[in-house]
């Protein structure tokens, strides 16, 4: 399959969805719907819209029905990066090439755009009628368990207090688990559920999401330290510069590109139980792992 | 009734409750998940709890239906208070008689406490089971709504933009609109939700919670302005300081504590279609609004 042309046809979908279900830059109070936009609308990747749109089609399911957890996901993911770019957080002054949001508002209205866009995802995941498997009540679960105090937040914790410190290949495994591979998870997992997957559709779906993640962020890592600032759209060097637990710097480029390797394979032989219906997560994946910035 | 009485038996339901809710102070990561209690535990009135819980015995429910909901409008009150508190925001030193979060954990801790207690609200949100006349994905919604860029957070972001300006009387009523009627209606709606609440008895509740909610925060303004810190548990005359707009600044002393009886007037006249159920509310809103503190 031509996955450039897969990806781009998803991508136009759903950025054109994702501006329906904001509210307008014009709608009061202004500078917050603004900053909402603003971050959400800087020329991300999309990759985990896009894997919950994949996975929903994976087991034969719509785009459409799909969609509003696409846009709750990219919610979650644009304002963790909000938040982690705060100056009391990773005090970045660029993202996707551009200044971060606290540069362009400052901190208060950054601190509210991203609270207003955690809010926002939940009441999108809200819209979703509910399949005969999966619940609307399990979709909102979740996205809180992936987005909560054991995952998404716990990794950043973790990363904020691991700074500067030792740290061993296996706690960094952990903060790449909770940081990245729990949501990019949760994206296949609630596009699966939007299709109502059985138990073993989700079973599989999640080894490879876990699998996936990982792969991601080892490769994330490497590419702050081989690729320029103006290859990768945001600061380079900033891990080494902060002293940030990375593979690179635990295990050597090396051995991180070779645990990148592992990786990668085994989220393509997690998808071996779904047979021919994996092609479309089996081209994601490659082209995922194989990216430039 | 007894509403001393009433108060305190809910209030140390609420708690064990709340208790349960929560992961424990150990849970990895510790740091945060004692961040999260550390505000929650920090001896609030419970306000918002108790108006779950009493609307939903209302309706006939029972408190502990309604209890899920009853934590998770606490958890979105308690996060809007610590990302509140912040630096980058009102930056205040103490809340509840007690150093703010950012004071004792950081401001990077103090932000991600906050956002996990947001998150955490919708996961116990989604624990509810859902009635006849309201789902769980409408529970999840009113939650969204309320704490949404359209009332909660818009609520603090005009707040900050209006510091050291003139404003009208009108603009005032859309902040506290906003910032404290909104989760303060929306607490009464999602108890009467639970007890499954028709749409007239859900009208009636909404006039009642609007105007409960402004006079809770006009009476809140005057307090900050005629008691001292230690009988408020927060920095007193904070609001005078930061040149806040609030109700005694705009109106005088005395056409603020006019407006305070005139909305707590309507509050009570809001009651009238429900006759004798709702004993415990108008007992309720008579003891919130003869408060010292």
């Amino acid at each position: 399959m031509d996955i450039r042309a897969y990806w781009k046809k998803r991508h136009s979908e759903f950025e054109r969805a994702l501006d329906r279900a904001l509210p307008p830059a014009s709608a009061a109070p202004a500078t917050l719907h603004k900053a909402m936009r603003y971050s959400l609308f800087a020329g991300g990747k999309r990759l985990r819209p896009i894997l919950v749109l994949a996975a929903a089609e994976t087991f034969g399911g719509k785009p459409d029905g799909a969609m509003p957890l696409a846009c709750a996901v990219e919610c979650i993911h644009t304002y963790s990066l909000i938040h982690d770019d705060l100056p009391c957080m990773d005090d970045d002054d660029l993202r996707r090439g551009k200044p971060t949001s606290h540069k362009v508002f400052g901190e208060g209205i950054a601190v509210l755009a991203g609270d207003a866009l955690l809010t926002l995802a939940f009441e999108l995941a809200a819209q979703v009628p509910g399949w005969k498997r999966h619940s609307t009540a399990d979709v909102v679960k979740e996205i809180a368990h992936a987005a909560g105090s054991k995952a998404l937040i716990a990794g950043q914790v973790i990363d904020l207090e691991c700074e500067g410190k030792k740290i061993t290949p296996r706690q960094l495994a952990t903060i790449h688990q909770c940081k990245t591979a729990a949501l990019i998870t949760a994206s296949l997992r609630l596009g699966a559920m939007s299709a109502d997957a059985t138990a073993a559709q989700m079973q599989a779906i999640t080894r490879f999401g876990l699998a996936l993640g990982l792969a991601f962020q080892v490769i994330d890592d490497i590419l702050d330290i081989t690729q320029t600032s103006e290859q990768l759209g945001k600061s380079a060097g900033k891990d080494v510069a902060a002293e940030k637990a990375t593979y690179p710097a635990i295990l050597g480029m090396e051995k991180a590109k070779k645990e990148a390797a592992r990786l990668t394979a085994l989220a393509r032989e997690s998808l071996l139980p779904l047979g021919k219906k994996a092609e479309i997560l089996h081209a994601i994946s490659d082209y995922m792992l194989a990216r430039e910035n």
